[in-house]
């Protein structure tokens, strides 16, 4: 205990930020704090004429660095051995794609009294969706003159997306593109602010948000390149000098802490900073990813990420969002997938059709555990809010087939599951085809914990063992695992990822594994999925779907 | 109003049998009265070993029928002039096809000590669904061996049906069987009871319940061959000497009013009762069918009755439950199409899925009123509890696509109404496919009366007037109306069916008419409706359904 360093991780979520101190030795959580952000709706401001609009104040984002962390280093003051001088490093994510453009210091232009009240000065937060033309037109522009960047991107770009959001604001807004010196991802913000890299120059860009979300690749040397983005508009390939010409692991520094904020935060000036990432991919680290591991976090979506060695070739996996090397672990490709609705569907039942809260959940859950694979005699589709992966495509929506007049709130609740688990099935038959298998999966998010219903039904669905992370908060553990890293060994953190991943990450005890006999029915399922599957969502298929709710009315009386 | 006659219908449903007296000259009820059967629940017999059995004992057929008309007279006493003297004529109509056995004198032999604890001597109920493999293989056999049978029932034999039932008793039941002299239509044993037809070849069969149920027609020489009922089993060809040679119209007299049951119910000895008949049938009398006016009664499902001129040539409309000469109306193919399930579906999600009552079906009928066609974005197929007319394949079910984390349930109430309303107008489509084509509908039955909502997308769908019944009673005043058509004009009746009709039916004042711009929007929604009805409804279609979900949401953002 007298030789045990700390390491603090940094979590900036939609609506408030976290800190936690954690043990490095065993990765063990002594103090969590978090601050909510004060502006707008729970964080998010928005603009009642365009319901696409989704920004954040950078205040909030400084505010709540300096509150929460400075509230978990007076909680971690309990724990017996700690003090704030054996912190040794500083791990930072966040939300992504959530540019901010920023003035020639790196300073916010939301901090001008000039943009002051201007929308398009703040963070772009993740879930902005202003920018779908641009989206549409980059996605066509590449399509055309630049496949290799979608296919990484699994053939879509997206309005969430870096590239998306800039244009959309040099569309609607030249006046704050003209004054934006550079844009930079909230992930690379925060360290930037921690190390005093006051200088966009200065700042060392993530590879994970880079890759993920602004077509960046070391195999086509960085950004896209000027004679791309000049077809989107010239200004854009104006821009690119002042954007990054590379990107860097987590395994890097950032910096180190600057005075002016370990003096602020109560920290050893000094510490290092590790680059930063989108919270997911900190999530799957935190959570034990690894090759043939994939970690699933499950929440409102699912966001689906694992890891495969670097090979000979360059790896496209169709319909898989995004595939960048390093940016979840140094040395790997770094394979992100995810499902656009999956806590959602089950919350949009019980809340907009059932009226009810989270006691019904617990109710229907309670019911649908009793039944059999088929017997409700119902199948889904689980596009609700589109389908992000294998299909890429936002304008799908929800199927349910097979409904009688004596089906049950119960059996419904229980389709929506299993319509999750056979798009999660999906994804891992895609990863499998591409020379990704995936063995096991571990679970993290707030479903995952409190449904084993859910876990059962992805257990006997995918036929693969569901664990559930060890960590209360895989994002924030993830970020202090990278802080120990960039510590390294000298400093009593660790010399790789992997190593740290030992000592720092885990799983849960209980395990689900899958039935056998159930399994066997839910592969008679899938295949119905997945005609539906093809039919609805992928065009040209044509398909004899007559047979479809004969089957099921078999199935059900199998069951 | 001294020269005023009256005539008597009674109406016998699943739960209650009713007697109305109306004014011959106008059609006007001047008194009703109901009996609740008493035996089993709301006089449903059923058995907790096999859900597929609904039985009635006749001993309610017969204290009902005293009951309520002995009440009804008692009420129309207030009648100024009337007197029961005046009644000149008696219709009835029962459910159907609910076939008992009898002995040889016609006495039912759930009124032997010998049966009275056995469930197969009982009134076979409509909706007694015992008789599946029955009903299979006899659709099997006719579809080899005489398709003709068929042709006019649809291309299926129900299990709802007379010879299926029948059949079922003879596999289950031999001591039942054997000990029937005969089987004898509910709509045919009240009838029988009232002119004392004492012996089964006394009673003058109803040539609906005879041509719907029971593969009569006159084209093949009545009931179906003993040949072909010897390749199901030899006993039933056995029964058919003793079952019936000839059917009728109900302008036939059945015969008259005998002393015991005149004294009984406190009518005159000797005033006509007519031949029976199905409930719908008359109910679609009730309303003033005619050719080019569908009558559609809209209850839990839905039963559309229409009439066709008798053509040089037979009528076959494939996918339409039954075509049968003279079963509505004499000297025209009464044709009967329906919808397994309408206000069911309506309910099933009102009281299953949403938990709510009657004040939830108004909460969200007026929600619904308020969207436009198409604004919801769903899509739904009405098969919730298979589809009668015009797959007739009970073995099909619901389906709702276009659904988002958004949708609430206003839209898909509507969407549902929506569905029944696309199944209604298949229906009218294949109907004037085959030469039958419709100009207006009259609805009945109590969603008409209470929904403006359904009635108004259903005009706007199918783009044809949608009126309604002015009978409260449609089947009742049917019955009434054919009591005073046997009666005939020398007692103050009337010479033919369609004279009756003019004087004793018509339409409410409110007529809902289709608009033209949101029946243009429907017929886009109708295409698509019709797509995942081939789709998924008829065998052998292949069909590309990957634009589905985006036409539904083009729609959507255009509505």
């Amino acid at each position: 205990m007298a030789t045990e360093r700390y390491s603090v991780g940094l979590d900036y979520g939609t609506n408030s930020v976290r800190a936690i101190i954690v043990e490095v030795s065993t990765g063990r959580e002594i103090a969590t704090a978090v601050y909510d952000y004060q502006r707008g709706d729970q964080g998010v401001i928005t603009d009642d004429s365009n319901p696409h609009i989704a920004r954040q104040h950078p205040a909030d984002y400084v505010e709540g660095l300096r509150a929460c962390t400075t509230a978990a280093l007076e909680q971690a003051r309990a724990e017996p051995g700690f003090a704030p001088e054996r912190v040794i490093g500083i791990g930072v994510d966040t939300t992504g794609s959530t540019p901010l453009p920023v003035d020639r210091d790196g300073v916010p232009l939301a901090f001008h009294a000039e943009f002051q009240e201007n929308l398009n000065a703040l963070a772009w937060l993740w879930k902005d969706h202003s920018a779908i033309a641009e989206a549409e037109q980059i996605t066509a522009m590449a399509a055309r003159h630049r496949p290799h960047y979608l296919a990484k991107s699994g053939g879509t770009y997206s309005s969430e997306w870096f590239f998306s959001k800039i244009w959309h604001c040099l569309n609607v807004d030249p006046r704050v593109f003209a004054a934006a010196h550079s844009w930079v991802e909230l992930c690379d913000y925060v360290p930037a602010l921690l190390t005093g890299a006051t200088r966009p120059e200065q700042i060392k860009r993530s590879v994970c948000a880079a890759g993920h979300k602004a077509m960046y690749s070391s195999e086509w040397g960085g950004l896209p390149d000027a004679e791309f983005l000049a077809m989107l508009d010239p200004k854009l390939a104006g821009l690119r000098p002042r954007l990054y010409e590379q990107a860097f692991s987590s395994e890097c520094r950032a910096g180190v802490l600057c005075a002016k904020w370990a003096q602020s935060l109560g920290l050893p000036e000094g510490i290092p900073v590790a680059v930063g990432a989108i919270d997911a991919h900190y999530g799957a680290v935190g959570s034990g990813v690894a090759p043939g591991t994939l970690v699933k976090i499950i929440g409102t979506s699912a966001c689906d990420i694992t890891v495969a060695p670097q090979g000979a070739e360059a790896l496209d996996i169709p319909g898989v969002c995004g595939i960048v090397h390093g940016s979840v672990l140094p040395g790997y490709y770094g394979i992100e997938a995810g499902q656009s609705a999956v806590g959602d569907i089950f919350n949009w039942f019980v809340r907009e059709i059932c009226e009810g809260g989270a006691s019904l959940h617990e109710k229907l859950a309670a019911e649908a555990s009793s039944l059999r694979p088929g017997q409700s005699g119902l199948l889904a589709l689980d596009w609700n809010n589109g389908n992000r992966s294998v299909l890429v495509d936002a304008r799908l929506t929800g199927l349910l087939v097979g409904q009688t007049l004596a089906t049950t709130r119960a059996e419904i609740y229980r389709a929506l599951i299993e319509a999750t688990a056979f798009g999660a099935l999906t994804i891992q038959n895609r990863l499998a085809e591409y020379g990704v298998p995936i063995e096991r999966v571990v679970a993290c998010g707030g479903i995952a914990e409190k449904s084993p219903l859910l876990m059962q039904i992805y257990a006997d669905i995918t036929g693969r063992t569901m664990e559930i992370s060890r960590a209360t908060q895989a994002c924030a553990l993830g970020a202090a695992l990278f802080g120990a890293v960039v510590a390294g060994p000298e400093a009593g953190g660790y010399a790789t990822a992997e190593q740290a991943q030992a000592a720092m990450t885990g799983t849960k005890e209980r395990i689900y594994r899958p039935d056998p006999e159930r399994h066997a029915v839910y592969q008679e399922l899938y295949a119905l999925y997945r005609r539906l599957h093809d039919s609805f969502g992928v065009a040209g298929t044509q398909e004899c779907l007559a047979d479809v709710m004969k089957k099921l009315l078999e199935l059900k009386s199998r069951a």
